[in-house]
Formats: C-alpha cells, structure tokens, sequence
C-alpha cells in the first residue's frame, strides 16, 4: 500500500507534542514524514526536519513557506499536523484547508466560537478532512463503548459522569512555575484554565459515545490557589439534546491523582465505565446482572474495537498508540474507505463553545446557558 | 466494667436495621438488650423481643408504652435507638429527650428544618446525649482522615469531591416495586429522594472529615426514570464556612455501581480518598510525593483510629462494626469519657436543612442558596 | 430462640484472640458467656470472666476446674472454645470432649499428629462436636465458591492455587522480638514455622472448597532470615485425592504484602479467585467468557452464602464476621439443624499430617510424600 | 541522527509478530526497514516486503538469499530481526552473526543448550550484537525496579516470587485447535510447553531485575488438559547464585486471568512489584513502612526508566512500546553507546538451560538440578 505524505507543523526538538505526533503517525507505516516547519526559529526547524528524514527543500522556515512550497508540488504532502501554540492554531488551520489540504489540528482548534464557525464553514465548502486531536476516543475500548450504545446494548443513556482531574497543579509553592501559570493566565490560555484544558477532553468524549451533541450547561468555577486568575477546579452539569444528563469534574489541584480522566455511561439497561490509566479495559453491567470485565483484543468485541488494536488480549496499549490510532483513521480517510470516527471540526467548534458557555455560566452563578455555538442553534 | 441498658424502639422480625443494630451494640460487650417495643404489631414485637432475651415485663407493645415504663424504672435503659420509618423519628426522639433518655436515632433524625431545630434545642436544655446514625464516619480509617486534617497534615483543605453513587433502583421495569417506589415518592419520602437517602452521608462525611459545616450549595436534580416524582439522580456543589469547594455527585441509577460511596480530600499539602468497599484502606499523597496506602491497624495510625480497630492490620473489618463503633462511643459517652467523633443532634439538623435548601435550588435551576439551617444563621 | 450457653479457656484480658471469639460468639445473638477459665493466673481470669458477666460460680481459676464444675451442672454450657497456647491444645480438647462437651479449639489442634488420630477417635466416639477455627472458610464468598464446585459450575477442578503471604516479620533487626522470635523456635513453634501458622490456614482452604482432600505433597522451605532455625518462606506442590494440581506459598517476609491470603482455583469450564483483603468478592471467569464480579448479598447467591451475609450488597463484612459465621454453623449444629461447612476434627488432623510431612519433604529436598495421616491411608 | 538499516527475516503478511517488530523498529525513527524475507512462500515475502517499501532488490525470497545479497553491499542492514519459526531460530542466527551482522532474535534463541553454547561463542568471537527478544526487561518501571535493586534500596534480595499464568489454552474442546495444539506435542514445541512458552520470561525477569543467574532449580509439571503431552501446567523453584530464593508459577489453564505476568520482589529492607497488565507502576514498600505507588514518568525516578518512556506521568504506555523500548537500546548499541540492559545470548543460553533442566526435574520428582549451562559451571 501506497505511503503517504505527511507533513507536521510545530513539533520542534523538545518538544512533548511532537514526538507523540511522529510515533503516532510513523508507528503502523503509513504516513511518510515529508515535509516540516517545526520550529518558530527558521533555522533549527530546517535543521531538525532534516535530521529526522525530510528532504532539504521540504524542511521550512515557516508555515507560510511550507504552505507556498507544498502548494506547488504533485506530490504535495496528504496531510498537515499543527501542532503549534494555541493561538496560531486558528490561521495556520485555515489557510491550510483554504489551500486544499488536509488537517489534523491540536485541540483547541480555535480560540473563539466565531472562528471555530469559520473553520467548519471553510471545511464544509472545501471537502478536505479537518480533524481535531481528541485522541483519547480512539482508544479501541472508547470504540466499544461507542458501539455498545449504538447498537442498543445500554438503551436509552440517561447519565455520563466524567472526570479529568490530576494533581500536577496543587503545589502552591509551583504555581509561579512558567510551565505552569501560564495556562491560568487569560493574556495567554484565554477565558479558561482547566476546563479548557482537560475538561474538554472529558466532554467529547461523553458526546462521542453517546452519539449526541450538548445542549445546555451550568458550571461552577473555582480557584482553589488563590492567586490563580482562572479556574483549577470546575464543575459543570450538562444536558445532551436527548436529554441525557451529564455530570463532569475537572481538577488539576486533586493532589494523588494521577491522569485521572475517568467516564461512566449509565443507561436504562445497563452501565459502564473507562479509566484512562487503565484503558484496555471497561466494566460494564448488564442492569440486574453482574458485572463483567471486557478486555481489548477479546475476540467477542465489534470490529471497530479490533481494527485498532495491535497486539493480543491482555497486552496492553497505551496512550501513545491511541494517537497512532487517529492516524490510522486519517489514512483510510484520505484512502477513501471511511472517515467513521474521526473527531471533525464540528467537535472543535462545540468544544469552544462549551468553554466560553461554561465561562458566561460560571461568571452568572451556575446559570442554565444554550451550549451550542450559534450555527447549530 | 458494668454492662449498660440498652433499649431498641423498631428493627423488629425481619427488619434489615434492627440486626444491624443489635450486633453493633451487643458486638463489644458494652450493652444489654434491657427492653424494646419493637414492632408496630404490638404482640409481635414483645414476642419478638422475648426471644432476643428482654424480660416479659420490659418488652413493650408500644414507644408509648415502653417511655412510660422505662420512667418508672431505677434500672431504666441508659440508651435508646430509634429506628422506626423516618416520619415518626422526631416525635419518639422528642419524647424519649425529655423524658430524660439518651438517644441514638437513625438517620433522617427529622422531615423539617423547624423539627430538627427543636430537637437540638432539647437535647442542649436537658445535656441528654442525641447522637445521629451517620455511621460511615465511625469507620477507623475514616476517623483517620478527620485527624489527618486536624493535625494539619493536608494544610487548608481546598477541595472535597464525594460520591454516594448506586444502581439498585435503575431498572425502569422494578419502579413500581413497593421497596423501591417510596423512596421517590413526596407523600413517603418527603422534599427529596436520593439526595435525602444517601447523599446526605456523603454531605455529612465532608463536614466531619474538615472539621467544618456546609455554608451554601447549588443543586442539580434529575429524575432520570420518568415516572419518579423524586430525583434519583443529583449533584450539589457547596462551600464550606472555610471556603473548602464540595462537589457531591449521588445517584441510584448507575446501574454497576455496588455501594459506591467514596471521598476525595484535597489540601494545600496532600490529597487523600478513601472508598466504602475498600473501608480499611485509606489513599493519601503529599504534594510533590508519591501515593501512600495506609492501612487499618498499622501502628503509625492515630489513637483515635486504633481505639476502633478490633482485629490486626489487614484483617477486613466492614459495615456492621462501623455501625458497632458507635456504639462504642456511646459506651464512652454514656460512661462520661468522651464524647468526640458521635454525629450529633447538630449534624442532624444540618442535614436536614442542606436538604431541604438542595430541594429549593434545584427548583431554582442551581441557584446558590444558603445550606445553614435559621438557627445556626 | 433460645440461647445457648457458651464457656471459653484462655482468651484473657489483653489477649488478641479472646475479644474476636467473645465478638464472634455474641454478635449475633446466639450464645451468652456463661463460664471462663480466661487465664492462666487463676485470680486474674476470675476477675475478668466477671467483668464480662459470667457468675462467680462459673468464673473458673483453671480449665481442670471449669471441666469439673460444668460436667456437674444441669445448665452445663452447649460449647467450650478453647484458646490457649498451642500446645495445651490437645490435652484440653480431650478432656473436654471425653467430659461430654462440644469444642470449638483454635488451631492447630494438636501437635502431632497421633494426638490428631485421637481427638478424631474420641470425637467420633462420643458423637460431640470438635470444630477447629479455619475461620476463613466461613466467609460468605468462600462458601459461594465451595458451593459452585459442588454445584458443578466449574467441572472438574484442575487446579489451585493459593498463597498466604505477608510481610511482617521481614525485618531482620526486629527477628528478636519475642513476639516473632517463638514462632522460628522448634522449642516453642513445633516442626515449621510459617506454614504450620498461616499455609495450613491455605491448604485447609483449598480442600474446603474441592471438597477433597489431601493426598501427597512436595515442599521447598527457606529460612530466609538466617539466624531462623524454622521456616519463613515456603512452597508446597500437592494433589488433592481426585487429581486436582495444588500450588501454595507461604512466606513472613514478603514486604508490602499485608494479609495476603488469597486462593484461584481453575476448572474444566471456568475459573474464579478470591483475596482476604476483598473478601466480599469473587472474580468468576466462564471459559471463553468474560470476567463476572460476584458480590456478597446479590440475590443470585446460594442459600449457603446468603445464611452467612447480615447487610446488603456492597456493605462490606469482614474477618471478625468470619469468625462469627462458625458461631452461626455452631449454633445451628448444636441445635440439631445443620453440621455442613464446619471445619472439623478430621480437618484439623489433616492439617497436622500436611505440616509433619511438608516437613519430611522438605528435610528430603522436596522428595514427594504421601500427606495423609496412617488411620485415612 | 542518521537512520539506521533494518531487516528482516520472517514476520510476513498475517503474523502476529511481524506487525510487533515493525512497530516496535519504527516507532521511534531510528530504523528504516532496508531488507527482508519475509516469508517461507519466496514470491509473497518479496510482494510484501515491497509493498512496506523495501526496495525490490533488497526484497528477498528467503534468508540465504538475503545473507549473500547484504554481505555484499556496503550499505548492509545494520540490523537483522529473525522471527522465523523457533526450530530455525539458531540456524539463521548463527549465519549471519558469522556473516557479521548483528541480530536480534525471537525466543527462544535455540532448541538446545549446545546450539545456545554456539551462539554465545560465535557472538563473542565476532563481537556483534546478539540479542534475545525478553521484551518484558524494557518496560521502564521494570529497568527501575532494577535501578532499585542495583542501588542497594531493597538491600540483599531474599526471595522473588513471579508467575506468567493465562487462561488462553483452558478449553479441552478447543485443544485441537492447531494454534493450540503445537505448544503441547514435542514435535513441534520441544521438550517444554508452557514453561517454555511463557515461564522462561518470568525467569529472566527474575535474573534481570536481581542483576544475578539461575544457579539450581526443581519442577513440578502437569498437564491438566489430559491429551496434552507437555505441560500446561509448571511450578518452578529455584535460586539464584546469590541465595536469593525464587518461585515461579506458570500456567495455560489459569481461566480468567488474561495476561498475568507479574513479579515480586522482596529483599532485606523492602518489597515490591509489578503487573505486566498495569506496567507504568511500581508498588514499593520499604520495611516498616507504607506501601508506595511509584509512577512511570515520575520525576524521582532513575535515568534508565526515564529514558525508555515516551509520554508524561500517567499516560499510560504498553507493550508494543516495550518491545520499541529494545530497538531504542539497539540502536544506542549499534550507535555505540551503551549495551547495559540489552537481553543477550547469554540470556537465550541460560534460558535454554533452565527449560532442559526443569525437564529433567520434573522428570524425576522434582529432584533438584544444577541449572547452569555446561559452560558456566
């Protein structure tokens, strides 16, 4: 099967995100990494890209250039990662898609609902594939909770539960730690801190598996260090448009735990639950029955489970390799075969409008607030 | 060391409560069963409470009955438990205070805020013991938790997230069973229905292991099988008086979930949890260090925690000597030791009204409302 | 129902051993104390004995004394349990028994094994009750399991595998500590150290739940502690009368570990385990299905386990309700209605025919050897 | 850094094993795949070869082939993966370590301890790498267990206790399923089944993390499904040169566990250890102290862990990174930088030896046997 093209924006040497990227996308030897603008200095990004295999006149100084130089060539790159900061993540998305490529953006995709509209619209028009990073619903077992509530096992879900709560930001005596302040600080992380952060994470993930969109929310907000000028710890209730109700805590003060992204799906024939830390696994009951422990690689489990796991029953696959698994949707995208699953810029854009909804909410006591970006009201 | 009288109101035949009782009291030796009225069918219960031992002359067919001829007596039991339907806690409770009797009473100790006030006003005027059966709180490595906190060992408590969460009442096709629907039913189960019965142990525990009481809530009820008239499903978030943020998530439709009554504590210093189906064991982390497991009986523990293990480190002990550790203290307090660690007639009332003032903001849609009861204001 | 009169030797004050008996017998209900020989100090054990409610007249200075003033009474008590050191074990058990008496003796019932044969003969012959307190059999689960093997679930059991391992007497620089020191002491411990004490507690468990017994076994002792002269740490290969594979280790010096008695047994059609430290669950695997969690009080238990569970689901019981559950089997023995499930005579003779023969073995470098004590060869 | 060429042999279209070494080769981007024959069938192992972008002359129709067409080029792979079928395993090991490449071979290395004598003499007379594919060793928190142990924090290791036990071959009517069926007949497996399969890992593990070799053992086997002609079934005891007394069970028929591989181990001054199932933690407890949960990505730990993990604490990393984890150490091998930690041909020798050896224990009642290769005695 024919390689494809592969090229990555941000990702520099140092960086956490890129490596994650190349072994997501190098991992299952479909993408090629052949083009790169890795860093925002010129110089150490060419160099860079080309100590990792791509071609000197494909190794950029910048995006601009890599979208003038990629632009002209036949066998143009089949994909862009950005994977640069947040707020850039916007432009480059756009003028990428704009130029009729495909992208794969880093969550946020946008830092305003006005702008997440406009990438929508944008992909919508141009055809291309625009995805969005929610990587941990590419966990084979994610997929299987997904399938389990398409296929009626569970009925009607009446309740999600999740939470994305660590602990890595409770040390007060840290909180000036530049690799920490900044996501509390509005001039760079926006109007949120951790929900923006993580909790987002948490919410589509519970829209994924149920199949359905948010609708409305309350939230409350706190900032347990006082000092910090955004939220640490939130809470929000929510109501997807079946009427399913949702319950969804956010920390990043919870001293102890560790990753912390948790999700229960209770619905009128049975339960279920997923722990990120232990991701191979979910438990799930049958209402009135006990319950079971369904593992990944179980031959009983639905093909979409299956076609993401890599090694028997009971070896376990991690984090890295969920992000491997949007890759692996992405290359059957841009083969054609199905785009199933894959998180698209709609998911980018409710996200942010969650963030900014939550926001208004918290700031008027918890208030009831319509969820939905605008275009989808 | 003289056995006390003990003297038991309800938990007759085939009662779930009275055995749960009677093992806690009689588990430790500090108590006799001296007299009873144990059954609404008078005969009955002074049948029932022969067979369990009670002379013919204190096995009463009736509260009434038995207050009158316990009065009378210089022997008179030095306790009586209340464990008759909720609705008739108040006034047996009422009666037995100023009659001059200790009283331990189950849990909800009144239906109203006003009802509640009257009985801490009674037991303070008569220094009569009215101790509530909050009984998660005597568990050892709960008590832990509580001197953790008052040593300091957390720091400021900044976050506390608790969860009563079962799936007993989630099958749509059981709601009409008689042992189920009362509980969401107004005209038996009073202003609420899972919060009242379960998470108002939940909202208790936060109280008792912070050292604090609850300031005010916001509340998000949901009635998730629609023909309850109840919610069986809520969250609350509260503020403690020291500002501690609450988030308390119960909920009887989470169908996999067994008890499901777990805490989490987050301070300045350290975070800790500890799960009811996993009692003897207590998760505790200091900022910046790694997860500890500590465990029942080991002897690093406080006093307090050691005084209410029976058996050695790692030898379960469950439920019932919980239930029976109340009885310890009781023993204490009746024996003029100590009184520290009973919930009291205060606790009771603060429930209640947390209660009552969850039902209003649910009504509200999440208003944040005031949680204190009139008098505490 | 009325209640049965209970008499206790050793067990006095400051003893681990008496309160879980006194608990065990009364918790529920069934027994009073009505006589004690709770010391070796004469004076000291009358006191006490009174202190806990027993009649002067029935507070003995010895067990000779209690054997005598009980064999006179009409109100004799129903049962003698019997917790003395060890080795005083066997010539009390006798005597009590050939008196006509019904005991409960801690384990090891004897030991030799020739004392074994005897108490067996003499239990046999006076047609009492001679139970032996492998407590652990009694917890609810442990019945359920026992019950699925006689039930069939499982088919034929291929295999089991137990361990009983922890880790507090791992501390060399502690090893002095008379309280440790005995038990490494042929002069005081007997043939084996930790085996007899904790693996026998193993061996007896996988038998119990077969319902078969042992016929050969190959040990491997280390005394990993040099200066023990018995074992701390030993595995012992056997095969139960049917063919079914045993693998059991016992260590003291497994650091980290707190209880650690736990037990899987693996059939033709399923497999299942079991840990003391999670007592309320079993893990029960269908072949080729997936992993049910079994939980004390679901309704769809045996009777058995049912009988022996006092609160619902999820409330946990632990050891102390263990060892009340042979109280329960002993009240329903001494009242003529059951003797199923209670360890006894043969099982504590067998125990001792396993220790003395893990010992040859191991002597003999794990040469295997027949378990059986002469009189069931 | 320039890529490094890889090959092949083995590991066509449809294994399980080849997708796991491609995987593993180019996760993290030190590999390109230069060469292969990749399968018995000439014409498909070239199709297929190609169509991973092999280039055509250097996609060969089997081994011979790819040895003479590499020998000659001077561009040669610097690496060749065999994972051929285990009885060819020594034949091309040994051709090409002669042909002086270096190899890195599936286990086991051979199917005798004289052919694993040979390869260790052949690897050491032409100084090239030889490794053995113990991918277990890899798992960072398994090299900080290591770290642990070789830093003196346990103190002298007393005992290791590990078992490699799985379900997967539990089903009597599925035993003649030819994917079964070969790990039980000697004419295909060897002398060995499930030891062999799987134990000799655990037994590695033990050697790797005590930093010592096997010195004697004693094998208890059985085959519980009655047809099969070697076990399914094998209880190991051994000691290494040092003292340190070892356990290992492992089995095939162990229904319901999945994967279950686990180690303790415990030494003079705490304990610890590790589930191949939930491979980022480490449960460590210094003695006299509290049990710790040590956290792959955790700040504190050694260099050697950090360097093998790729994500942040909590983010969950499995077993195909595992076996990525001994390419990242061939490729710091090839490169010249360091061979610690790299599974050798020693590690296939002594494991080859040990196989043989409990054979013959077990053959002969457990007797105990000297465990070492010839070689080594």
């Amino acid at each position: 099967m024919k390689k494809l093209n592969w090229g990555m924006i941000g990702g520099g040497e140092g960086s956490q995100i890129g490596p994650a990227h190349r072994l997501g996308a190098l991992a299952d030897g479909n993408f090629v990494l052949a083009a790169g603008a890795l860093d925002h200095n010129a110089e150490k990004g060419r160099a860079y890209a080309q100590s990792l295999g791509v071609a000197a006149d494909r190794a950029y100084g910048d995006w601009q250039e890599m979208l003038k130089g990629e632009s002209g060539r036949e066998d143009r790159v089949d994909l862009v990662t950005v994977a640069t900061p947040n707020s850039t993540h916007f432009e480059i998305t756009k003028a990428f898609l704009e130029g009729g490529f495909n992208v794969l953006c880093e969550k946020p995709m946008t830092m305003t609902v006005e702008e997440g509209e406009e990438i929508v619209k944008i992909a919508a028009k141009t055809g291309k594939i625009c995805a969005v990073n929610y990587c941990y619903s590419a966990y084979p077992m994610v997929r299987e909770m997904r399938e389990m509530v398409r296929s009626g096992q569970l009925g009607k879900v009446r309740l999600i539960v999740t939470n994305f709560s660590h602990g890595h930001h409770g040390d007060a005596t840290d909180a000036d730690n530049p690799r920490v302040r900044w996501r509390y600080d509005p001039a760079m992380a926006g109007v949120s801190g951790q929900f923006a952060d993580c909790g987002i994470h948490a919410l589509h993930m519970a829209s994924f598996i149920a199949g359905d969109t948010v609708r409305s929310l309350s939230a409350d907000f706190a900032s347990t260090i006082p000092s910090r000028q955004l939220e640490d710890d939130a809470m929000v209730n929510f109501r997807l448009e079946g009427g399913t109700v949702g319950r969804l805590w956010t920390s990043s003060v919870a001293i102890g735990r560790q990753h912390g992204f948790d999700i229960q799906v209770f619905g009128e024939t049975g339960g279920m639950r997923w722990r990120s830390e232990e991701p191979n696994q979910v438990y799930y009951t049958p209402v009135g029955g006990r319950t079971q422990i369904m593992e990944k690689g179980d031959s009983g489990l639905s093909d979409e489970a299956q076609r993401l796991s890599r090694v028997a029953i009971a070896h376990p696959e991690g984090f890295p390799l969920a992000v491997a698994n949007i890759y692996v949707d992405l290359a059957s995208a841009l083969r054609g075969e199905r785009r199933d699953g894959l998180p698209t810029a709609e998911d980018g854009l409710r996200s942010m409008a969650a963030v900014h909804q939550a926001v208004a909410s918290a700031t008027k006591q918890g208030e009831w607030v319509d969820a939905r970006p605008p275009m989808y009201r």
